[in-house]
């Protein structure tokens, strides 16, 4: 791996723990600074567990992926990284929203519409459910969030854009990579200090289903979900082959 | 009740048997005859019950409303009364979507977004559902409409601004009646011989959250489907206000 860009900045304040990021503040109130976690859950935290080394693996693939979306000309909350296991973003509020763009059936696309897994889509299918564990995440439409006032109409098609972007700017890196890129949900925030509208969270294998191209063995969270075995191989195999 | 126009129109040969009517072929091609019964169901068929004279309600409510809403410029697929319990009507291939309007929260929205019921919405919200029983009929949007190939986008559009159009003829017309108009789902067909778009199905208390304005009693399939009931009672009220 290549030398990171490391920083001095402190964290002071913790601010929020989430099921697999902590978010501190920092002496700058216009940045944070997340630390990732080995935590995994999955069905709405129903079921927990460990994944070693999970958090090192997502904060540097997160970091090398936002830091290549930028240069696509996406903007990420992305600063710089502090360790293997921080990385310092702006201050954004989340919208409470997952935009899930999906090239190959699999997971809640296939059950909802009972379609097979692996089925390749000849145009990406876009989704947006409500972040909300109590309810599930459910899936909803646009006269859903403008009724939530969740985003801007303008905001929503911002987000779907960008989403497109990241889509086809993710499927071509990857699949140099052997990796064929079956979907994804990307979080969106407003930055606290100017309200633009900037991609957040994370990109890695607890956000994105992850196959390996030629035997299309699962390199994602899937591994965790379904009880796959070979999990923490699966993380430590994305990052070999997208950090180099 | 006015004398309903009456047709000599046999049925010919028994085509479809759904949750609440029959289809049959008529000596015409294109025109079917729907026969109404009174057989309830709820839950997607988990529940079954009979409603004494729901068919003869369904039957003469649905036509009265198709007639007002012609009368609105919306094309149905309704031709003319033939008995208490029977239309004739254009012969359609039924689109398998299901756009649903709400005014008021309540049902699923409900429980989809966890507002309470009884919530007036500022605008309405127009959902889309895939129409399949093994599937629990799922809310589903645009890109799954495409990927399914259930329906040309340009017909999408259609449908929902016809259910838009509805929903204003639909909601005046019953509050001049004492009745509020929380919900209703619209079904849509291509006719068989020139393929054009058309509303279809019924518009009945079985299709439609209705009411009372003032005491906000439930006038619709609800009392069915959580035991409130009354329940014939409330489809005779339907009728007794709507057709006079």
């Amino acid at each position: 791996m290549e030398d990171q860009q490391v920083s001095t900045m402190e964290k002071t304040e913790f601010l929020y723990e989430g099921k697999a990021k902590k978010i501190y503040r920092t002496p700058d109130p216009g940045l944070y600074l997340v630390e990732y976690k080995d935590d995994a859950t999955a069905f709405d935290g129903l079921k927990k567990g460990t994944i070693a080394g999970k958090g090192v693996v997502n904060n540097l693939v997160s970091a090398h992926l936002f830091q290549l979306l930028e240069r696509h000309g996406v903007p990420t909350h992305f600063v710089e990284l502090v360790s293997d296991r921080e990385m310092v973003v702006r201050a954004v509020r989340i919208i409470a929203l997952e935009i899930v763009v999906r090239n190959i059936t699999a997971g809640s696309l296939a059950k909802r519409l009972g379609l097979e897994e692996g089925l390749v889509l000849d145009q990406p299918v876009v989704e947006t459910y409500y972040k909300s564990d109590e309810l599930h995440d459910p899936l909803i439409n646009n006269d859903h969030i403008r009724l939530l006032n969740l985003a801007a109409p303008e905001e929503v098609e911002a987000m779907r854009a960008a989403a497109l972007v990241v889509n086809e700017v993710l499927k071509e890196y990857l699949a140099g990579r052997g990796i064929d890129l079956v979907d994804f949900k990307l979080e969106f925030g407003r930055t606290l200090d100017d309200g633009r509208l900037v991609l957040a969270d994370e990109i890695s294998p607890d956000t994105c289903r992850l196959w390996d191209r030629d035997t299309k063995k699962k390199l994602d969270k899937d591994r965790f979900r379904r009880d796959l075995g070979g999990v923490e191989e699966a993380y430590a195999e994305i990052m070999r082959r997208l950090i180099r």
